[in-house]
């Protein structure tokens, strides 16, 4: 059975955002998005695939299309195929957010 | 922007386990499964599509392929296409469940 207890998969690193693996099929990307304050998931788009974030822990700036907003433990925020979206940790905290992206592109 | 804070949309009933849509699109189905004590999700599966769990509040029992296992906040499920799976709240407090299921066959 497939179990993953996020709180001891978080890992952070002091260059940049630190990506943990939690599970991937060819129907889905599932990970971890880890941010020391400051580091930053530049702006990028998924074309054909749909990305959910779920914060963890911590906070910071979320875009998606040129909007921003700052979301916090707790939130979700669901970003469309072809959007493009980013994050900032504009906190002075940790931020570690759960990715799901549907359809692996990759696989 | 698709923004949910979970803690406002966790509803509960008390005849059966409750529902509460978060996004849906072709390429994936976000939910909220929300139990009270003694709920129960049926076993069952979904062929072509994978299935994610992450309990946001709350414990319960979640089986996998016949596997059982008590899951807490903080926890991650993945459960492969085809597996036959389903969730008891064993537990003496409420449990909600975030779910991703990818793809939305009924999209």
């Amino acid at each position: 059975m497939d179990v993953f207890k996020l709180a001891e998969m978080i890992r952070y690193q002091p260059d940049k955002m630190a990506k943990v693996d939690v599970a991937s099929s060819p129907r889905l990307i599932c990970g971890l998005n880890c941010f020391e304050p400051g580091q930053v998931q530049k702006v990028h788009a998924h074309k054909g695939a749909d990305k959910l974030y779920y914060v963890v822990e911590g906070s910071g700036e979320f875009s998606v299309g040129g909007e921003k907003r700052t979301l916090s433990a707790g939130e979700v925020l669901y970003v469309p195929e072809g959007l493009e979206h980013g994050v900032v940790n504009t906190s002075g905290a940790r931020l570690a957010v759960l990715i799901v992206i549907t359809p692996n592109l990759h696989s």
